[in-house]
């Protein structure tokens, strides 16, 4: 098959800077979630943002260029203007050796961003303009490019609007229709809040593989008891990631239920992209015949090197740091 | 006194990636140094980069970054056009805590962007597209502003366009009509090369405080010997900094001459910014009444700081850093 992944999403640039909890506190941000925000609000929240620095973002575009870092073959689809912004997120997804033709818009609506606050805890507060991204549609998403991959990737925020809803309700048809597998994160548990019956929905009925921390799970099925959660999830999906930072993840896949340690970290930095490119390890690992356990390893050794810096794609070539872990 | 140091220099937005040496020598860049390049080869190297992170850069305007770090007061004059890139610039330096009121173009060429490459052994090799900051203007620079200000501080780099130069000329010449001081960085070595009898007229005729680094005082008096060409410069200004990268600086005020071992380092990883830095803290000592060694050194620890994270702008508050080492 020419691809392991197609990853679809709202293709982003992030802003990055740290702040303290004074500063979330004072514009009544919410610490940790990922917060839609209008084009003005944006704007009145950069202007109070300290120096930033700008780094292409978008969960499932993180996740693609973590899957190209190790090795894998992988192609995008998102929507970008045509400005400066949609520029820097083309280069950036394509240097980074993933495919991506989907044709920017020509008007309209700027470059999706989002402002991302770290706090001195390495904890990421984001509030996002989505921008021209919400503008991907049904047509956006070409049949023969999802039958050209083993797993599409989507991410849950793509269920925010209306039209990327639809895109994504196609592609996941189209992977079912050709014989591939459908894969989902439930991205953030305010997302999952927002979508909750949806979301219970499509788990059911179209997610072969399903990636959550654990406050998302425990959202979707309305629960504060982990393993409950894990119960529930097992029943609708065949293959499960769910991540619980410091204490690693529990995979599922073939009835078997499996824990994996988080790989070690010398200091967290930046927790943005952990998700992400915890996703990236399992994709990969699921798409090269790896067992549960060592899909589980990969996830964890990718997360902890993004969250080891600022920015939520790899800085270092995940395929030499899974080298030399044994993974 | 209204402002410490008002800065003026081109523009500039940054976009940093690490290449490997066999990178620059693919794209026969000059490694290590400042190279103009017009908008298509611009275009071309970006297409051949790795995935980068966009950062506020521009030599007087990360100065000027570093005094506001430090608690100095400062405003920056520089040409941005009225774009996305324009809105992070304009953006980042008025967050840093520098005044930035330059009218931003409406039309015409976009902000300037200066692709630099960060090779493994932390050297930056810069290949700049000078665009909207070619057309700061004689009418860009205001007499008021430049006579509220103790020292006004222009880059070298300035010279490398018409229009710019007038402005720079007129800037110094208002500072000096108002009782202020000049402070001018020869930049580059390369810049150097371009302009040697214009630089060496505006040093001997315009420039009170002169900061250059080796190859460029050495390129200046056309000597290969350092010491040789710090007593050429000792003749022409009242104030010299001379940087010597690991060797520390080489500090001149008042007919005595000081070495200034450098600030200890942990990791070089990006040498962007370290002259730009260090003319932060030494212009920082100097609006300050701290004597000529403790100018140096403040120089020096602010270079460390910049040098031992990726991007041209300090990311730790350096006012703090300079209370700890006591400096």
């Amino acid at each position: 098959m020419e691809y392991d992944v197609i990853g679809i999403g709202n293709a982003i640039v992030d802003v990055l800077a740290r702040a303290d909890d004074a500063f979330l506190i004072a514009h009544a941000l919410e610490k940790g979630a990922m917060t839609l925000v209008e084009e003005a609000r944006s704007a009145e929240l950069y202007r109070a943002m300290p120096p930033g620095i700008e780094m292409s973002g978008g969960s499932a575009a993180n996740t693609m260029a973590g899957i190209a870092s190790l090795g894998g073959r992988g192609a995008y689809i998102g929507k970008v203007r045509d400005d400066q912004l949609g520029d820097v997120f083309r280069h950036d997804i394509r240097a980074a050796g993933v495919d991506f033709v989907t044709a920017p818009l020509a008007a309209g609506a700027a470059t999706a961003r989002s402002l991302i606050f770290v706090t001195p805890d390495a904890q990421r507060t984001m509030q996002t303009y989505l921008g021209a991204s919400v503008e991907l549609a049904p047509h956006d998403v070409p049949e023969p490019l999802i039958a050209a991959g083993q797993i599409t990737y989507l991410e849950g925020y793509l269920w925010d609007r209306p039209l990327a809803k639809a895109a994504f309700l196609r592609a996941a048809e189209l992977a079912h229709a050709a014989g591939r597998k459908v894969a989902l994160t439930l991205s953030d548990p305010f997302c999952v809040q927002r979508h909750r019956a949806s979301f219970l929905d499509l788990v059911a009925d179209h997610v072969d593989v399903l990636f959550a921390n654990e406050a998302e799970i425990t959202s979707l099925y309305e629960t504060e008891d982990f393993d409950r959660a894990l119960t529930r999830a097992r029943d609708c999906c065949e293959t499960l990631a769910l991540t619980r930072s410091e204490r690693g993840s529990v995979v599922v896949a073939g009835g078997a239920t499996r824990a994996v340690a988080a790989a070690p970290v010398e200091r967290v930095v930046d927790t943005t992209g952990a998700g992400d490119l915890y996703a990236a390890g399992f994709l990969y690992g699921l798409t090269h015949g790896r067992d549960l356990v060592a899909c589980g390893r990969l996830g964890g050794l990718c997360a902890a090197e993004v969250i080891s810096h600022v920015g939520a794609r790899p800085q270092a070539p995940l395929a030499e740091l899974a080298a030399a872990a044994g993974a």
